[in-house]
């Protein structure tokens, strides 16, 4: 069941970029929530393609549909669905990617020639040549709209409950963003990257990592980075032991964006390099409260959450669609051949997985909301 | 269902560290398949402590009983329940952490004093301090042991399909180990590490790690690494889309291993700030197969295995329990006090990690290759 | 998640029977089967209301708009959706219920007296009188025309496997219909019935039950009965032990069709009041095969299927909306009141009911085909 | 995962009748709950064998010994794992089913000769004819063990909660006990019948039963009947929609226990052949309580509990293990045999069921209690 996720909150997206339409199905709402569609589609907008020239020419409006689930605004209890209609979708640029090029409008085309870095190729064997590549068909990254309607949907949920969701770009092509306080991170400047048309919190260096992406256009290349969350106002003690900790959960939900290829958590793969007595976080009593006076475990220790901000950060690889010619290979020829990568695509999607990265996180954290112990606690 | 893991084939862990055992149910798996308990045993030693001055002092025999699920050395298709008695506890160690430290022995003792780097404060929250303390209860290291009994099974299972799993220590304390090639790995070489004492390739790379563990031990301190794990002989087309991802599903099960704080497939976080350019991996046909002139993916697209070698790391954070007085607090008295942890405990574990590594990715990958899509295919 | 069902082929039903739409996502369909929508739409007019004055005289066209998963009508791998727009609702007709009678339109009505024999007033102690009432919400019998729709493609994914399911009313107000033989049952006969507007298979029992609905309406009344289903064609050794037996799966399906009160597998209830010397089926070989001379078994042992045919039976209440005043209370006032529940409905939903029953066996029954186990044999 | 039950509360059982032990698995219990063993083994003691002449002679301690989940008899948040040793296991008497009769001791039997009514060839195809075929293996009476503990450990909690669970012989043979009041059931018969030796309210009904088991085990026969189940203290509004109403979750569980051929709630297959001014219950308010002046429903409507008594019957089939000769198949000979069932068996077995019928109600109604909305209201 590829396309779902969640325990007590569960989320089911279809869809092919080709498709007729996207979508999703939120199941296990809790009844009566407020939502308010306007904010989910701005919240929708901030992926959306075609803002700048740093974004594919790809002009989506995205606008989201509610089918079932609503009434008068609130939730009902029972799923709710939402359909996004796709349109100026331009199949034939995948056309040479097919067997029957000259026909490519004929039904279902199958892959001749994978692109390398897509999953082209393991998709051909895995569905037998029946998958739809048009667009990428169920791997495109378009597939993130509908994870931001439901991300959109959670955050009003969470946002009633104290919880908020931040992320910015942590780096791009070797560039870094500013790293906020893992104690007490400035939410308004967090707050403040989500209006921007480019998600840093400091806008020099985004300067510097929008002159990265522009020169690696500009060559026919096209580059990665990493993407910080933070989420603020949890509770502690949400999660639990082994398979079913907080690390485990993200994790399973934030592989669902295409073109993650690592997950750590506060100070991650380089702290691990560090020492015991460095790395762990010292108690303290604050106006009552336990807090630790760092957070080098990015809030979550053992599975659970320790009351500080959750911390993670999310590798993104370089788009794999370059517009230089690549080595490949003719499936049905069974030989070596070279192929250039038609369509309109982004030379980084970074800045664009960002608010993705908010959505995947806000849906986890709302499913562990609704863990029944931690509704008991 | 914290301790619960698997699609296909699941794992039901249960125990804590000073409770009478530790065990494992392993529902789901094919009938009629050989299991040489020996073997799974001295996969299981690998593991165990007591091995060497770089580990625990605790001796744990850790022989498991086969209490169901096996007629004659042959899976019956009914679950294989394997149980480990817990020999040798001193639940002493801990009576410092409780509430009434001179009446230990007496019932159900109360965290007062959370140890830092440990899940003991969250835990204390999570369960309203019903949690069992003694020796970490069951968010100990010691759950790890029966993992490796179901990674021992699996394993076998796997080597009946072609499928290997190696791991090795890739990093202590920013002293790394050799890389292996990640298109054509030295198995034998992978396969020697699995019977050394220190599991690296490079020998005198272990040589350095130890001396880093050494000197952290001296001074009451502790390190961390990271884990390479290499998994060969999959077949393409394994895993499928977004939340069902081989990637979502590893990582999910990698972060049930106590101390885990991120993981990185292929080129990781590092090759993500490179170009598309580099880190595409082109196709090549190669006696009518095709594979990847390089790897690094990973062995991984799009959530389906390439064909490739799978290759991921896994990063360790340093033993939270350190020899040196810590700031902590009095959950009783609600303030701050100083901790020292007492017990018997590991300057290090990534090298006794190595084995749960590829227990847990055996697990997942067996899971994997049992998805209805794998086995049509 | 109440919504769905599966374990190999999940489905996602979402809608209440006066939001925008209804509809279903199914996920796990294996890749590259021909999917004949014109068939499935021929399935689900079936169940369609207002084809004769023994029904509802709502009218629903329910065409099927399928926006992703298909590609030149064969499963690409990814999640086959479809969706069914709501037309025809009368909202007012269901004014009586809800707190502010007059102001209907309004937004968000909220249940004031409860339907006997409805799920009202446990929904609305569920969702604290956030669920949709109008129309039963999604409660709706309305809501099995996306099962209808799954149910029809799995059908047809089935056949292409020799598998077939068949249904027929079994009984209706205690007048029976024609029992098929249990171990060959006629299956042109059984099939049919499917064509039939009175799904029997014999018709003057059907014109007698007929008649009982009919005196049933006159009086103001409904009346309920029960469904045979009965599946051809399934091999040996389908299903597995204790809790994930054919029986545990298909009841836990046919409990969603709103109305069923009971389930029985072969001689059901009456068989269990009998002798373990009769109730047994004898083994016999028959042209190399194995099969029983009797099938009082209903072709599952142990929840296992015996590769005879596989037969239950299912208990559907008489229809709780009936054209009598009705004791009930005024939740918003606290006291006893009387209720005359308006709108359209069925005296009888049994004969609507069979196609339903038929897709619901059909979505179980290859599930569990798609079992790895199943798959593997 | 067929031995797996529970979506909050899961339950993993495990073992074979001549395993070396059988046991279960629960996690996910709430944290601080208090564990009464001394009352689970009485419990379990209830569906012991060799109580009397109407039952198997194999004597079964059955003594669980629990391996961890508990700290001074409260439950810590990790799961709770029970043993019970499997003793007087005479393999012997099932050698006559096997390949090698005179070689039964030999490893790895293979089932030739099929017993009627049990799941023997069902399993023999499904497990290749590698699953365990001594005393039944995992399919055995003796599974329902493991799942009395479990529901013992289960009717602890819920009584914590006002809420007990009942059940009684409703049928043996044709002959029936009284019916309890289904809006207000005498709980102190009800509870009386735990104690006794043959679990009927009218002892003198239950005579009559005696008299049918015992002329069945006279002419080498057996007899079935059905177990009526009585949940009181339940709140209205528990359970959920379609697949996820209450009586989708029992009849999932119900179905577990061997030898069950049908559930129906409430008025069940009979009251769906009588009209709906009949079977709807009408609504009463009472001391400010919402109540049903009548229980037809058997408290559950539209998959959510109405608050008033849950009540469902279970039909179990006559013991498949008789006396007599029966026709059946010699599987390595392709040719058809006579068999004489060996081995010591219960001529009925309904009322060693009757506790298992309760541990499986208790199971099923923690699970629902322990889902997010139910804690929430």
């Amino acid at each position: 069941m590829s396309f779902t996720y969640g325990k007590n909150l569960k989320i089911q997206v279809f869809g092919q970029s080709h498709a007729a339409a996207i979508g999703v199905v939120m199941d296990g709402l809790p009844a009566g929530e407020e939502v308010d569609l306007a904010a989910v589609a701005a919240f929708m907008a901030r992926r959306a393609p075609g803002k700048n020239a740093l974004s594919t020419a790809r002009k989506e409006a995205d606008v989201p549909e509610v089918l079932s689930g609503l009434l008068d605004g609130h939730t009902v209890g029972a799923p709710l669905a939402a359909v996004i209609r796709n349109t100026d979708t331009r199949s034939a640029d995948y056309a040479n990617l097919a067997g029957k090029p000259d026909e490519f409008a004929a039904p279902a085309p199958t892959l001749r020639i994978p692109r390398p870095g897509h999953s082209d190729y393991p998709a051909f064997v895995r569905y037998g040549g029946a998958n739809d590549i048009r667009g990428g068909g169920a791997f495109s990254g378009r597939m993130t709209a509908p994870l931001c309607f439901a991300g959109g949907v959670a955050q009003q949920l969470l946002a009633r409950r104290g919880v908020q969701v931040y992320a910015h770009i942590a780096s791009v092509g070797g560039v870094c963003d500013a790293v906020p306080d893992a104690c007490a991170p400035d939410e308004t400047a967090l707050a403040a990257v989500k209006a921007k048309e480019f998600p840093v919190l400091d806008d020099a260096a985004g300067e510097r990592m929008k002159a990265v992406i522009a020169a690696a256009k500009e060559t026919g290349d096209s580059v990665g980075g990493s993407i910080r969350c933070i989420v603020t106002g949890l509770p502690a003690g949400l999660g639990a032991h082994m398979f079913d900790g907080v690390e485990n959960r993200i994790a399973a939900a934030a592989f669902g964006i295409p073109g993650v290829r690592g997950i750590e958590f506060g100070s991650g793969f380089a702290g691990c390099e560090g020492c015991g007595s460095q790395q762990n976080d010292p108690y303290t009593v604050e106006n009552g409260t336990v807090r630790t006076v760092k957070n080098d475990a990015g809030g979550v220790l053992g599975g659970s959450t320790t009351g500080m901000p959750l911390v993670f950060r999310l590798a993104l690889k370089p788009t794999p669609s370059i517009g230089r010619e690549q080595q490949s290979v003719d499936l049905a020829a069974g030989e070596n051949t070279v192929l250039a990568v038609r369509g309109r695509h982004d030379p980084c999607i970074v800045h664009r997985a960002v608010p993705v990265a908010e959505a995947v996180a806000a849906l986890a954290v709302l499913d562990l909301l609704l863990d029944p112990a931690a509704v008991w606690a």
